[in-house]
């Protein structure tokens, strides 16, 4: 008889973001005329840039075209894609990243899931909190943790790093030694983000120990700041210890067309074996690319026009985390984050659990954030709110916000 | 230290689709000037249909606008995506599944490879012989199979299903009763089909043991004989033991575009336990949704114009199936498949093996097909051809191989 994989009895609740679209659907129905503004899920609303809708139409046109026409993407991706992203996202800051080393794939939040299937499942991970839940979420699907410690709030097995005001939400090296170490940075939820040597202790601690740092740099076109890395690769010897995740969704709006990469440099070793070879197994065996289409979307972002649209986009979910982040602050609220990442990370009023909150905003004020606590405990009495929504919801945010503060 | 997920090494050379890949590529670096016809891996030829391309340009005008921009797609899929499917593949074929039972994803590739995911390790599986590699690769990754014996090619603890012209590459109910049953009508590679009442033999063997039967239905809109099931759920019970993958893939010439969904019925268990919810935890925890464009794209094909066209293109490639087919047996080869499949499954030359009569082709005929060992031991001494190419390569294709035979 068929049986289920019990590790995923051990998560508890429905995925956050889930959770979160059916109470506002919920509260929708029961209030049809209410003017929800939704700084919730960090999905963006700015429009596909010019430079991506002419790509985009360029490519279906060749796609309805026999002598055009292109069937099942190359494995690692289409080489004219790998190679703006190795150019572009990599040499131009002093990276050598080769094309080979880039796997393109539908999105970070996949590959942030599906990386932990290279390694043993006696791999000890390591993660912030608060924390992404899929780090944590994929690793218990795939029986890599312990139960779920109610009391804690917290996984058995797993090795959490509080993130909290007191070490500018920036983990501190583990006593116990993670086999496996997740860092985002710019960094969801918190929006901190990690200086350059502060990144490099991590590489030369994960270095010294055989640990892999998975590193989620979904965030970075969101840096302002000039000693913030781009890209983990900038820190000496990360080649021989990280893995890396870049995503198109945040950079360039791609939430709803999908695209995104993995990098895998060829030398990275767990103990003696060569991780590259095992991802290029999973990446042919399970996955069949990104739209030939979308890959076209994507190499648009790096061409001169492309670019500076892009620029202009961010700019613009910028300037919306200075009207929150400020906004919030002359309400009296404590805030961080925001500066290089498109969030806001806020104290609670009045004392409220993450939840009370978020029911307070959906209810009194028709807004929409994550509770901290959906993060991780040490994100309760914490909430986030998101650049991303459009300037003029942001600013209407912030005058009902202030409202009765 | 980090260490790997030593099932991988389980895994004997690289995925064979990615194997015959470099091999062409080889020959064709040695060869530039080569004329090679390409009937291996199975990949479409014939562009997009205009109710497509019509559909996805409209769809990229709707994202480059503010007031039409969508990003995150909900979890299982566009809700006017699932409805067409629920009524054009099912409910018109008197199968009862609901849009709330499809899962909408980047294809059956991801889905068939992913789905082990949520079934215990300790589940037995059976598999026909020969098979697509996928169904396999992904149990062996997980750890759901013993090493690979070499000797008789197969992995130990997995349940091998001849299927030979013998029985008519329909498999035999096996002898151990199996949790986990892949079977894939019209089959890939062999282009056999179940009738309907040899199908609900299984149904009744899965019900009757609490198996659940994995059903790849990815080649459907080539079925031409009217008691040949187009979907699983037409027999009686199916929806208590059957989960069922769909592409749009080969039905509307998609390898390139990425779209296709998985059945899995509300109530369907595992002992006493419902997959529908970790299948939802799943994609809402890994995945992030097909692009809104691909999904409307995909609508499209149900339209009457879209239908219409796809209908013509499916017929275009059967047509090239029966080419190839009677050209073949005119040439004197023993030849199967092809009349409700887009694959031919054939007899080497000579007693040739499978990788022998690959090279005899690829060298001597400048042809590319699939040698049969390549999807199981029982395959050893076929070849697959597939329809797929133009119908001008199928026709020169059986010239050349006239040429001396």
């Amino acid at each position: 008889m068929a049986t289920i994989n019990r590790n995923y009895l051990k998560l508890p609740g429905s995925y956050l973001f889930s959770m979160i679209a059916k109470k506002v659907n919920e509260y929708s129905e029961m209030n049809p005329g209410a003017d929800i503004i939704r700084l919730g899920i960090g999905d963006v609303t700015k429009p596909l840039i010019p430079a991506v809708t002419k790509a985009l139409h360029n490519a279906v046109d060749e796609m309805g075209n026999a002598e055009t026409f292109r069937g099942y993407a190359p494995d690692l991706g289409y080489e004219f894609l790998r190679n703006a992203i190795s150019d572009n996202d990599y040499k131009s800051r002093g990276c050598d990243i080769s094309p080979d080393e880039i796997f393109v794939s539908d999105g970070a939040k996949s590959d942030c899931s599906n990386i932990q299937e290279i390694f043993g499942l006696d791999n000890t991970i390591a993660v912030c909190d608060p924390v992404y839940p899929v780090y944590v979420d994929s690793n218990v699907m795939a029986g890599r943790t312990g139960d779920y410690d109610e009391a804690l709030q917290r996984f058995k097995g797993v090795i959490y790093m509080p993130c909290t005001a007191g070490n500018g939400f920036v983990p501190e090296i583990p006593d116990e030694v993670p086999d496996l170490i997740y860092l985002c940075f710019p960094n969801n939820p918190t929006g901190a983000v990690m200086k350059k040597d502060q990144l490099r202790e991590w590489v030369d601690f994960a270095r010294k120990n055989g640990s892999i740092i998975l590193y989620d740099a979904a965030y970075e076109a969101f840096i302002s700041e000039s000693d913030v890395p781009h890209s983990i690769y900038e820190c000496e010897g990360a080649r021989e210890c990280a893995i890396e995740f870049k995503s198109f969704s945040k950079t360039a709006g791609f939430t709803g067309l999908r695209l995104g990469y993995t990098v895998i440099p060829k030398d990275l070793k767990a103990g003696t074996e060569r991780l590259w070879p095992l991802w290029e197994r999973r990446h042919g065996t399970k996955y069949n690319g990104a739209p030939y289409i979308v890959q076209r979307a994507g190499e648009a972002i790096y061409s001169d026009e492309g670019r500076a649209q892009v620029r202009g986009q961010i700019a613009g979910y910028l300037e919306n985390a200075a009207i929150i982040s400020e906004g919030l602050m002359s309400a009296g609220y404590e805030v961080y984050g925001g500066a290089n990442a498109p969030y806001i990370w806020m104290k609670t009023k009045d004392g409220m659990t993450s939840w009370e909150f978020f029911d307070y905003l959906l209810k009194e004020k028709q807004i929409v954030g994550t509770p901290g606590s959906g993060f991780g405990p040490a994100g309760e009495g914490y909430f986030r709110l998101t650049a991303f929504g459009t300037k003029e919801n942001s600013i209407r945010a912030i005058d009902r916000l202030k409202g009765d503060s």
